[in-house]
This record gives C-alpha cells, sequence and structure tokens, in this order.
C-alpha cells in the first residue's frame, strides 16, 4: 500500500473500482508522503490531514452503499490557495488575504467535489499568483525554484503528495511548473474550466489548468472540469467534447510538428534549444521549423500590454489603498505598469486575433506547434520562478499547451511543450500521446 | 406623382408592388427634391442621378421580367459616407480619404442591394463620424445644426430627398440627428447591423443605425440589415427575430415605461424638460421615474473612457502621421484623449455588464425606458452638432433606442426617446408603435 501515491490518477480510480484499495488507503500514503516530505518541499498553504481522512472514508461509505459515484470519486486533488474553497481558507499567496475564508466554493472545486474528488488541501502559491517567489521548493532538487506561480500544485504532484492538481495560468504559471518538476500538464483553452471564485488579476489571460502522471490523468480531469460559466464573458463558447473520449480515438499515424523557437529563443539556455533540437531532429521530416509572421514577433510586448492593463486594473486598488502589505517586487511591477496607455492596450487586444489566425492556419498543415516550456530547466536559488516567456504567448493567444515530462537537462527534468488550436485539446492530447510513446 | 418623396418606405414598397407608380418615378421624385433642396440642405456628399436613375429603371425592368424581388427592391436608401461602397467615392467626411474608392461594399450596403434597394447616395458626415460638425444644414430651419455626425442620413429623410437612410452611432450620432430633424429613428443593439466596411472609431460602441419615416420603415430596413458577421467579434449573437414580424404582433396593451434621467438632465434645456415630463405626466401610472444604482451615475464617464482609448488605437495612427489633414477640433480631442490609462478603460468595460444587469432588471418591471433623445431642439448656429449626452449612455450599455418625431421645443423639432433591453427591439418597437400612437 505504500506506493498507491505513486499511481495515476487513472490507475487509482480504476483501483478504488476494483476494490483493490480504499480512499481511505489511497488517502493515507498521500498524507504520509505529505509527513515525510513537506517541510522540505513546502507545497501546501494549507492541509488538514484529519479532515481529508475524514472524506476519504466518507467516500469509501457511500462506495460501499452502492451510491452513484463520479469519475473522480476518492481521489486526493490539491487546489491551488488562489481558488477559494468554503471549508478552508483561501489566502491568495498575500497578506492581504490572511486569514481569509471564502463564503463559497469555486466553480471549479465545486465540479471536482461533484464529479467526487476530495479536495486535499490549497496548495502553496506564489504572491497573488504573481512573480514573487513562494516558499516551495523543487522536489528534483531542494536548492531549486519549483516554478510558479502554481508552485505547490506543480511540486506536490511530482513529489507524490496527490495523483492530481489544479493551477492557473496567466504568463507561464500551469506549464513551467510543469516543466520543472517533470509532470504532465495541460493549459487548456481560455475559459473551458470555469474561473468562479478565482483571483482575478487578467480576465483575458487568467486560465486554470491542472497537473498529472499522465495524458490521461489530464483528460480525466480536465472533463471533470469543463463546463461553460456564462456569467464569465471569457468562457469557451464553442463544442465541448470528452477529452478522455478523444484519447481512446485513433491519433495520427504520424502527426506533424511545426517546431517553433518563438521570440524568445535567445532567452533560452544552450542545453535547452539544444535538446528541443533534438526532438526536432529525431521527428525528421515530421517536423518543419515555422516562424508565424508579424506580429508573432511582438508577441511577448503584446502580452506584456494585456497583463499590465488588466492587472493595473485589478490589483490597481491593493497598490492604492494597502501597499504595504504587497511585496516590494510585486509593487514596483504594478506601480511600472500602472499607467499604461489604453490605446497600447487595445492594440493587443486586436494582434491576438491577427496571431491566432496565423496559428489556425498553421495548425491546418500541422498537428500541433513543437517548443520548448521552458528558458531552460528550474533555475537554482530562490530570487525568481523563472522566466515565463515560453508560456505567455500561448496564454496571450487562449490555445491549450501541454507539457510532456520527456526530457532532462543538468540533471533537472524539462518539458517538451505542445501547443493546439483553441478549443482543439482532444487532438493535442491525440497529438501528444504519440509524441509521448515517440519520447518515452 | 410630385409627392411620391414622401411616402413612407412601407407606402412606397407597396405602392412599387402593385404598380402603382414605377421605381424610376419614384427615384423622379426623389431627385427632383434633392435638386430643389440641395444647395440649401446639403445632405450629400455624392451623389450621381444619371445613375441612380439607370438603377431603379433597371429595378423596373427586373420586376416586368418577374423576377424575384427582395422586400426593398427599388427603394432609394442614403448611406452615410464613412460606409463603403464600391460603385462610390467614400471618404469619411476627412481630407485623409479625400477621393478615395473601396473595392467593395461594405457588409451593410451588399446586404441593402441583395435586398433590392438602390443606393442613391452617399450623404455627409462629419470628419471621421466625429464632433467636428458638417456642411449640412438642418431642414426645419436652415440656421440650425442637424446634429451629426450622421447629419445628411437625418437631415435627408427629414428633407424628403429619400424614404430611408443608413447611420452609425458612437455617441449620440443616429439618435440626436433623428430628433433634431423630426424623423424616425432606430439605434439597434450593438451587432445587430453588420459594420464590415464601415469606418470604425471605437469597436465597443460603433453602431450602425436607421432613419424612416414611420417605425415600420424601420423594422422594414433593420430586417433587411440585421445580419451575423462572426468575423466581429461584437456581432450580436442572439436570436434575430423579424421586426416586422413582431411589429404585427400585438403589443403591451397599456406598457409600462420608466422616465429616467439620466446623469445629463442638468445639461438639458428648460424647454425639453418640460416637454419630456409632460410626456411622462400624461402616461400618468403607466410611466414612472426610475434612477438605476450606481455606476450608472457615472456611465458618461465610462462612456468616454471607452471612446478615448479605441479611439486614440484607431486614429492614432492618424495624428502621429497627418495631423496636417485633421481639423484642429478633431486633433484637440484626440490629444486630450490620447494617454487615458488602461486601467480606467478596463474598468469601463466591465462596468458595462453591472450597468446593463440593472437595466435588464429594470426591463422586467416596465415595457421600455423614457427618455429626452438629446438635450434641446437642434441649436442655432453651426459650432457643435450638439450633445451627445443623452445618447452616449445607451451606446455604451449597446441596447437599442428609437426616437420618435413627437415633439416640438421652440419651434424646432425634438424626440421622443424609448430605450430597450440588448436584442429586445422586437418589444421596444411594439412598446413604441403604443407611445407613438398615444402622442399623435
Amino acid at each position: 500500500m505504500s506506493k498507491l501515491n505513486k499511481l495515476t490518477a487513472t490507475e487509482a480510480a480504476a483501483g478504488l473500482a476494483r476494490g483493490d484499495f480504499s480512499a481511505a488507503d489511497l488517502m493515507q500514503a498521500c498524507l504520509d508522503r505529505v509527513a515525510a516530505r513537506e517541510d522540505d518541499v513546502r507545497a501546501w498553504a494549507y492541509i488538514d490531514p484529519d479532515k481529508a481522512m475524514a472524506e476519504a472514508r466518507a467516500a469509501d461509505a457511500a462506495r460501499a452503499r452502492g451510491e452513484a459515484l463520479g469519475p473522480l470519486h476518492g481521489l486526493p486533488v490539491g487546489i491551488k490557495d488562489i481558488i477559494d474553497t468554503a471549508d478552508m481558507p483561501t489566502e491568495n499567496g498575500s497578506a492581504l488575504f490572511e486569514g481569509r475564508r471564502p463564503n463559497a466554493d469555486a466553480t471549479s472545486v465545486a465540479a471536482l467535489r461533484a464529479a467526487g474528488a476530495i479536495i486535499m488541501g490549497k496548495t502553496v502559491t506564489t504572491e497573488l499568483a504573481n512573480t514573487n517567489p513562494s516558499k516551495t521548493r523543487n522536489p528534483h532538487n531542494l536548492a531549486h525554484t519549483p516554478g510558479g506561480s502554481s508552485a505547490g500544485s506543480g511540486a506536490g504532484v511530482a513529489d507524490f503528495h496527490m495523483p492530481l492538481a489544479v493551477g492557473t495560468q496567466t504568463g507561464g504559471s500551469v506549464i513551467r511548473p510543469a516543466s520543472f518538476n517533470g509532470v504532465y500538464g495541460l493549459k487548456p483553452t481560455l475559459g473551458l474550466i470555469p474561473r468562479g471564485g478565482t483571483l482575478l488579476q487578467s480576465h483575458t489571460l487568467d486560465t486554470l489548468g491542472v497537473y498529472g502522471r499522465s495524458l490521461e490523468d489530464l483528460a480525466l480531469i480536465t472533463d471533470n472540469l469543463s463546463i461553460p460559466e456564462p456569467q464569465d464573458p471569457q468562457t469557451y463558447r464553442g463544442g465541448r467534447g470528452s477529452l478522455m473520449a478523444a484519447l481512446a480515438e485513433p491519433g495520427p499515424s504520424q502527426p506533424r510538428f511545426a517546431f517553433i523557437e518563438t521570440p524568445a529563443w535567445d532567452r533560452a539556455d544552450d542545453g535547452a534549444k539544444a535538446a528541443i533540437a533534438d526532438v526536432a531532429a529525431r521527428l525528421g521530416d515530421a517536423c518543419a521549423k515555422e516562424t508565424p509572421p508579424s506580429p508573432f514577433d511582438r508577441i511577448l510586448e503584446l502580452h506584456g500590454a494585456v497583463f499590465a492593463a488588466e492587472n493595473a486594473h485589478y490589483y490597481g486598488g491593493y497598490l492604492r489603498e494597502r501597499p504595504d502589505l504587497l511585496s516590494d517586487k510585486i509593487r514596483t511591477r504594478l506601480q511600472a505598469s500602472y499607467d499604461i496607455p489604453a490605446r497600447d492596450y487595445v492594440e493587443a487586444l486586436n494582434e491576438r486575433e491577427v496571431i491566432n489566425e496565423a496559428i489556425e492556419a498553421l495548425l491546418t498543415r500541422y498537428d500541433a506547434i513543437l517548443c520548448l516550456p521552458a528558458t531552460g530547466p528550474a533555475p537554482r536559488g530562490f530570487e525568481t520562478t523563472g522566466d515565463a516567456a515560453f508560456n505567455s504567448p500561448w496564454t496571450y493567444l487562449g490555445v491549450p499547451c501541454v507539457s510532456l515530462p520527456r526530457l532532462t537537462v543538468d540533471g533537472m527534468p524539462l518539458g517538451v511543450q505542445l501547443v493546439g488550436g483553441r478549443g482543439a485539446e482532444g487532438r493535442l492530447l491525440r497529438t501528444a500521446r504519440w509524441l509521448d510513446g515517440f519520447l518515452a
């Protein structure tokens, strides 16, 4: 039983369904791991082992009574601490919200509970899901950052505290921690996972995403989180197929990949450049280098304008009213962007559609875009959480991204990032499955 | 035949269908009126009488051949000169666009032609559809402004040059000229009429609207213009019923009206205030004064932020590259708003949804909002086109507005404005029909 915490979520769900072990067994294994490692990894902002165990036992009792069970019944899930929970604090990683207890679950949390998941606890976020590093460490080397802002979600899944976790990405906060911590991560299309009850920093960018130990895990949890939220103007309005069903379909027998260096290429480590170039080389004719037309070359600046404009709106009140409760890092960043002219923001919103058209045209010729998920492996030290420059372009476009934990550079994990078209998670995951097998 | 140009569009369409007169007869009557009055009224930026007559004769020939005819077959329509026409210049009222000939019709123009309408010519707009007055004069008193920016469309219909015209509203550019010139005007829900091929000054505000001689006329032309344009993120995405059919349905036997003074009340003339208060008083129990909750009190400022931000983006290039081709008035206005902070714009976009929710709640208790369409009748002189403060709130909210030419103040026309819920043009027009009869 001691290795139950290492199962994928899909394996764990099957084992629970077969009666191989109980939800209490699974939770105990996870909590034992937390007890053994939390002092070092520091993945949790809040966790109450007794409550988690009581919920696991209640899940077992429900199963014993023959109640109708959801697809996530009895599975422990970690929730980033900017996502509201009615029964646990939600402090947004900030002194501004110390001791805050929401009145209600976020829509995503309610959806997970409805599917039977057990909210195991709240995972550490950087301050206000921004760039000021958190207390969490990288389980692969405790002297390295786990990335951010979804630090505890990425590190906790990587360190086998729980099989699944939820995070958010506004720049690179889902995919970068996935890469740094060596786990599978999915940032789906903007608005696929509902955002109600989640701290807002930028409504055009904020996207909920998930961590797991396999592509099936990502599909399983995303299927149970994919719900329209009509009151959110950014909710995804296209069709929503089952990603589990999509993964069960045959994929392209030989998918084609567009390798895009992106405008951040010069910021990448040599080791990371060599590793992704090697993947592209191994793919041979199935991969071609592409450079989307201008204004793709300006995409980092365009993302920055959207972030600065919306963040100045959502966080401006903190800056004006309680600057003493903000870190120097976030205060300086907010001040620098506080007066960004609206015309730059309008341009950035408009160019987003222009670039998305080019990306959609590209994806008629390729199954996915291949690129680095980060400038390199997790940096040593805790001065920064790393650079989001390989993530923010895709966050800006609102397109789905997946990171596969298939590379190692300097003894630390590095992911392979695949990017798909808006609303085309199914095709992206099928293509990712092929590449995951190819690189295994 | 000399009075054919005074028919409503609906009457003219019926007369043409019955064979009482030909499209050539109708066009000749309109052109005769233009010849007699254009030197005074100056409604036209471009008109080619020979071309218009040739098209009218072609329309008659098509009818004689028994071809399938659209609902607007043979009806002359004036098109504001910021809306592209492939066969006539489109100069946007600006030296920047002198001699410009578009390659293609705007979507709205193509839709009108497909329905059989004859594009009679291009009507005068203010410079770039902004506030710098045009050459057009008010036909009720040539010493007064016709309003703007859709100056020629409003004045031309009022002066019987044509039965129908198309304009645009970003502040008050459809409803104010309707009120000042004493014609029926409809600014429908944002995005109901497609905007492709129309000069953009603010994508959140720019709304095409129509002029006619009766509510049926407004319904007739709007029905033939109401088409989704998916490539425009602002296209109206709700259901689109026929407004002609809606007008044929029984309306509320005793509609209820919410009289809203709006934050611009102090800017209105005493005569206008008294006139609209008298309408409210005559309605008795069917009308109650309402004041929507905050931030409605800030709605003029919120509209201003959206306009400034988007206009700085769309017109910023003119200011930077060819300031010499801009009037002092528009240059000064652009410079003043050029650096508006993005955070104010984000706030204004967000508050829009908050206020719309309050308006929608109000419209569960009332059939329409009653308010002034302008601060008073058309001002004497040509220094300004009047104040848009009674229009810009509704443009900002994207809700439909209609102006009924039912009041007179100081010997000049003044409309009665009714406002409805987004996408609820049918209910608004039925309610307006009741009030139009009540005030007749």
